[in-house]
């Protein structure tokens, strides 16, 4: 078994090693530029290591792996523009950099490459890991297009959004997790498991990212704390506020959602503190804590010593102890 | 075996059927839209027909062959949004209709939906099949950027032109030929050869396209003679005459690309002029002949009999002997 910090170190090695110098250049000196700048790489992390699960040996499953990280990138360079992003990772972002229409078509290049870095595992297994990859492939635009759609609406219930959170992050880490575990050679039972597994860590993951946005500390975090308040963006705080608040509650927060913001602090503040009367951070803490669980549960069912899921278990929980 | 039409009626028979209607609707209603409004509908038919050079039964290429139409349509989608069209086929362009996001975004749906059709061929052939496609697919793309670049350069090469529709028109069709081969149950030589069939006939068919803009008939062609021309698009015919011109067309020729066209007659006029001293026009039927010629030459070896090749043939002489 390989330790989470070996793993990380054959991707990051393994990704320096990719060149994408062909040509036409306007189409790969973004997607190179793109790969540069870093990030967790933890889909190809849950892939390795759910491979590492089932075989000691993670060649196979190494270019698949930098495929679903392609897949993920593809899809960070297309939301940038559709959000009219100006920075990723500190640095401007491809449609910033070159233009528009460099940023479609060098994504769509991605989304091509994805697709041939993930078809090179062993043909047993292709038809499943295909399956797996396109459904999942597909949630993440489906999911896209839910959150753009929340942008407009006046009310998200708690269930729409815990179902578009679940389509554009937790499925690809699910994924990731069962094509691991796929190449690896892990019963098809099995890697139902670590999809489900991999599917709640990811959404206690993204529903901490909530919490951390309004109640992290702003320099372990790294950006503004109330970044989310400011921006009215419906998150798990501000929906389940709206869903608990009573009828004064909800005229304060619906005041400030459609008021200016002439003083961004006091808008935050005053969001907390109604988020404070509703305990609402305990909330949040608890639905992350019990996808958690639940992904505890899906990873105890799986057919391997339990020796092996020392690992997994230390990546959850430092995803879920983080705090940036 | 089938007829043309037979085909053709197979697949648009089909193609209605597909209904496109899940959730969410911005992304599919797009997708909807861009089938409805026809097309050519040559990339299926062409992997149905090559298919059935090796199997009497077509059903096992149909969704696959639909696929490699959701693709084209995906690759149209995304160009439009970078050519800034407004009108495909007569209707408003997705992104006009709807916004710029949607077409990003149900255009990316598409590609994935590409690739879950293609991917539902047995499972024998599948590893060829997905080689095949993903490197059709990227070349389109690499071509796409490619005749951006040219927009913006001086001077092209006939050479650097001609490899640039091998990718954004041929090796599609040429794909398609292959993979409708492979799963039809062809070898792998006579699906090589029927890539080869396929893109020497794409060529013919591009270098064509670029001779009725200039020479077609109005009326029979569906829009306006003469556009490239005005447009100063890079097609083979101006690549051609400007290799070709002497030291005085060759000025006449550039004060016209860069002059202003307060007539746009007399510009059209005064370049075909220079065309006909220069016998562009039998230059560029020469070598869409040869291309043809060398198409019929892969398919003579192709080995099964000449009464199966006949409806390939027939299809081949329809498509370079068109007017529109």
């Amino acid at each position: 078994m390989y330790s989470i910090e070996q793993v990380r170190e054959y991707i990051e090695k393994s990704i320096n090693e990719l060149e994408f110098n062909e040509e036409p250049k306007e189409l790969y000196e973004p997607i190179r530029y793109v790969f540069e700048t870093g990030g967790k790489r933890l889909r190809p992390l849950l892939t390795l290591m759910a491979c590492n699960l089932f075989d000691e040996n993670l060649e196979g499953a190494l270019t698949p792996a930098l495929g679903l990280e392609i897949f993920h990138n593809f899809t960070l360079l297309h939301d940038d523009i559709m959000d009219e992003a100006d920075l990723r990772r500190n640095r401007p972002t491809v449609h910033k950099k070159w233009d528009q229409n460099v940023a479609i078509l060098s994504g769509d290049v991605m989304a091509i490459l994805a697709y041939e870095y993930i078809t090179t595992c062993e043909v047993n297994v292709l038809p499943d890991v295909i399956k797996v990859f396109n459904t999942t492939a597909r949630q993440v635009c489906e999911g896209q297009q839910f959150d753009m759609n929340f942008e407009t609406l006046n009310q998200v219930s708690v269930e729409a959004y815990l179902k578009m959170i679940e389509m554009k992050t937790s499925v690809l880490l699910a994924g990731c997790m069962q094509i691991g575990a796929l190449i690896g050679g892990a019963s098809k039972r099995d890697a139902e498991l670590l999809f489900n597994f991999g599917r709640d860590v990811g959404m206690a993951f993204q529903i901490q990212d909530d919490l951390l946005d309004t109640y992290g500390d702003t320099e372990v975090f790294g950006k503004r704390i109330g970044g989310d308040i400011l921006a009215n963006k419906k998150t798990y705080l501000l929906i389940k506020a709206l869903e608990k608040a009573d009828k004064n509650q909800n005229k304060i927060l619906n005041n400030l959602i459609n008021g200016s913001a002439s003083n961004p602090q006091a808008k935050i503040d005053a969001v907390k503190n109604i988020y404070n009367d509703l305990e609402i951070k305990d909330l949040t803490n608890d639905l992350a804590g019990d996808y958690f669980k639940n992904a505890l549960l899906s990873l105890d069912e799986v057919q391997v010593s339990e020796e092996k899921k020392f690992h997994l278990k230390q990546l959850a929980d430092l995803l879920l102890n983080r705090d940036k």
